[in-house]
């Protein structure tokens, strides 16, 4: 087993919030901070539920950023990583976030299906094929690599939390685009909205961003590229795409 | 009927070609340059198709690029377009290029299945609902509604001509992305390359350039974005990304 070795208390980027963290085997990634960012919460919305949460940046922003008026659910598989994003909520005085511990195919074992307006996740971004290089810390390669749960699950779970015309928003690697579009149609979502993001003006998409219905047509915006090296903070950055 | 009245003889861009239009019902259109650039043609590849080929652009344009070493195929349904690309090929002495006046369905009644290296197509971009409001024209009409042919018989063709591995160039609304991605998967096609395409820096996608292959995995690299108002020329636009 991995120990509590190397705990620190860092910044939560620029958010005026800190957040609990493991160089050893976890650390948040702009790609929550992006995700969160391009999350957009109606007038009406109650609750979310971030999968992956991983050590709760996503819940964080999501209550920094819309108060105490959303309820916001974080899932956790790994004990090691939930017990992370615990410390911060207490550190940060968060009350309206809650964290399970708890594989995201058994979530309907403590919600009701369709119940939630949006899902956001971060999931593993890698396939694990038979002889994928797989990291040999069991938690980073959990986080990373689709051991416990692959895209399929996560779309498949979003649909059954989603009520009809809820919102499901996802970030992943350009390369598995197809992939998850051809998911995303048979679990019953509609495309609605893409965002491209680049490092720079001169390198191919390192990351997309898509905003998903559950329940509704296809009718698809394609957002005018972020370049990540244009910016010195994201908060608010996607408000006029 | 339409009548060759305002028959123009037009430069093909840049590319010193001329090209006969007609402003009452067919102009060549920026897409098509932009999917003809966009094609790769391989070392060892023999004939593309250049379905919905209107007064051939792509056709003139891979020519120009590819020299006599590769046969291209035109194939347009309407007799007025089709007459106008025939004009153009003998205007500008293109040997390699060979048109035929046919619905696109009934195109292997003139070629054996699985015969291409590439297809090409920019198909008619709007869906025909029941009450689209379609143009008087009959003739522009057609060439922009999908009342002749859909996307899913652009894609069906697409993988009947074919061989296995060779590819298709698509160009499209970028709302229509999810549909395109859904169509490739059931036709037996992997998503390889899109290319999203800006008026300028500050607006939407305008635009989507699509490579899959067929009988292929998908593996999909989205490129640099390209802003149309920050070039002079198209002409190899495409060849580092």
């Amino acid at each position: 087993m991995v120990k509590h070795t190397n705990m620190m208390l860092n910044d939560l980027y620029d958010y005026d919030l800190k957040i609990y963290q493991n160089p050893e085997y976890f650390k948040f990634s702009i790609d929550s901070l992006l995700l969160a960012e391009f999350v957009h919460v109606k007038k009406g919305d109650k609750n979310i539920i971030d999968l992956c949460t991983g050590n709760a940046p996503i819940p964080m922003i999501l209550s920094r950023k819309y108060g105490e008026k959303i309820k916001i659910v974080g899932v956790e598989l790994q004990r090691e990583i939930y017990d992370l994003g615990i410390k911060s909520l207490e550190y940060n005085q968060i009350k309206n976030v809650c964290l399970h511990n708890l594989d995201i195919l058994n979530i309907l074992s403590l919600y009701n299906a369709h119940s939630f307006d949006i899902v956001t996740c971060n999931p593993p971004y890698f396939k694990n094929y038979p002889h994928t290089n797989i990291n040999d810390n069991p938690i980073k390669a959990l986080a990373r690599h689709e051991i416990a749960i692959n895209l399929e699950d996560v779309i498949k779970v979003s649909s059954s939390l989603l009520k009809n015309g809820g919102y499901l928003y996802l970030v992943h690697e350009p390369v598995r685009l197809a992939e998850i579009i051809i998911l995303l149609n048979k679990y019953g979502f509609g495309l609605k909205q893409v965002q491209m993001v680049y490092d720079d003006l001169h390198t191919p998409c390192c990351l997309i961003l898509i905003e998903a219905i559950y329940n509704g047509a296809d009718y698809v915006k394609i957002n005018r590229p972020l370049y990540l090296k244009q910016h010195t903070t994201y908060q608010n950055i996607f408000n006029d795409r």
